[in-house]
């Protein structure tokens, strides 16, 4: 028996997100049925955690078990002419049995997109979210390391609880827990765009989007930069803003403690 | 009476090609219900040239008369809030009633964009044409100058004479002649991508995408870059290449004679 990684890329825009639906295409359906296909086996990938409708991946990873003696590198290939555009496998590698795509996190990046154009290109709105409105960049860069550490982040969680505690998160004993250690919570600007990057141990379900929610609303003015510490405290998902659009989030990576850190 | 010209990008990933249609969504319907909700008014407004299913724009040229006294700012906001993000309105001003969006077109520019990376990143996928094989670059750098000039281009045009003289046939006595201009046609190179790039007084139906079709065999070697000048001079379109994908297309500027030249 093997054990398969893949590392995979994919506009999210057209699925209805990672897990795999009854009715709706996702990721996780169309990758298993293209897995199917190749192989002759019925497997379901295991991933990194689940993405949402809308939401991209640089390079989400994801694992199943295979009694295939494909080659990995011939797997890329395969895979890639089944699967569509909007999907591609970057890489596929054997890893040892005890390898968890999601247990073996050690930590993650995400990254978020603002568009500030006044007009937003038509071959970037897929990709991006057009918030052209006055926005004090200052205030947001001061406000987004204010969460870097080890936080209670229910306030800025998802209230469905069960999502939460089976998005990303890593080994161990956290479950019922919305703990999780921010390494790093940064914007920085590229020419028309405010970039968030963000990584982390783990996220709760809507975790960067209501971040970014909330980072704008310091940008707007409403809230100032050390409002994010009191929301923090609060632990109360009302106090802080909106979630963020799905189409500007990416997965960008996925690191594993696996094998040395173990 | 106002005659208003609008510069429109858009993403024609999704609609049937510039021209109206009745079952399916085209640029120039959507465009024209949206315009409709804002003025009140029922109008077509009048492309450049036709769009194919698939192929972009960056600067299409539409014009409509209307009688409506909202000033040529306000439309943009106004369109942009109704038009799907994949149509942007970039600019309405006013021009005289006798400026004609494709009559008086002076010149126009396509792109073309190839893909080259081993796997397309996904993002791509709706924007290029992915072709990572093999292709001697220097051949079609060389190949594509040779169709500068005034030609008849009758190898390089789809066989359907209808859609060919409608499709961007300059002021004057064209009709029905597949002659044209080509002011220049160079490819470059830009990261994982090769970007063909054609300037002329008129395109005939198909005739970039057969052009890059054709480019593309000098590349694999299937041709040498002097069998552009024997291809031409054969006015054949079984001696051309086959037409290369919608996706990597894209109308990037109309410029006008008018009002100095016309």
């Amino acid at each position: 028996m093997r054990n398969i990684k893949l590392v995979l890329a994919y506009d999210g825009t057209d699925f209805c997100g990672w897990q795999v639906q009854p009715d709706a295409p996702s990721i996780q359906g169309t990758l298993a049925s293209a897995i199917g296909r190749v192989t002759g086996e019925k497997v379901l990938p295991q991933g990194s955690g689940r993405t949402d409708a809308g939401v991209h991946a640089l390079a989400q990873v994801a694992t199943f078990l295979s009694e295939s003696v494909i080659p990995a590198p011939n797997l890329v290939i395969a895979l890639n002419d089944l699967l569509p555009a909007s999907i591609r496998v970057q890489k596929a590698e054997d890893v040892p049995l005890d390898f968890h795509a999601r247990k073996s996190v050690f930590a993650k990046t995400y990254r978020y997109r603002i568009c500030r154009a006044a007009i937003c290109p038509p071959f970037l709105a897929r990709y991006v979210w057009h918030y052209p409105y006055t926005l004090d960049f200052d205030a947001m860069l001061e406000a987004a390391p204010l969460v870097e550490g080890e936080h209670d982040f229910t306030s800025f969680a998802a209230v469905d609880q069960e999502k939460n505690h089976d998005c990303a998160e890593p080994a161990g004993s956290r479950r019922n827990s919305n703990v999780r250690t921010v390494f790093s919570s940064r914007w920085r600007q590229e020419k028309d765009e405010f970039v968030y990057e963000i990584r982390g141990n783990g996220f709760l379900h809507h975790m960067v989007r209501n971040l970014v929610g909330t980072l704008v609303l310091v940008g707007k003015g409403t809230l100032k930069p050390s409002h994010l510490i009191t929301i923090l405290e609060a632990r109360d998902r009302s106090r802080a803003g909106a979630t963020a659009p799905a189409s500007g989030l990416y997965l960008v990576n996925v690191e594993y403690s696996w094998p040395s850190g173990k």
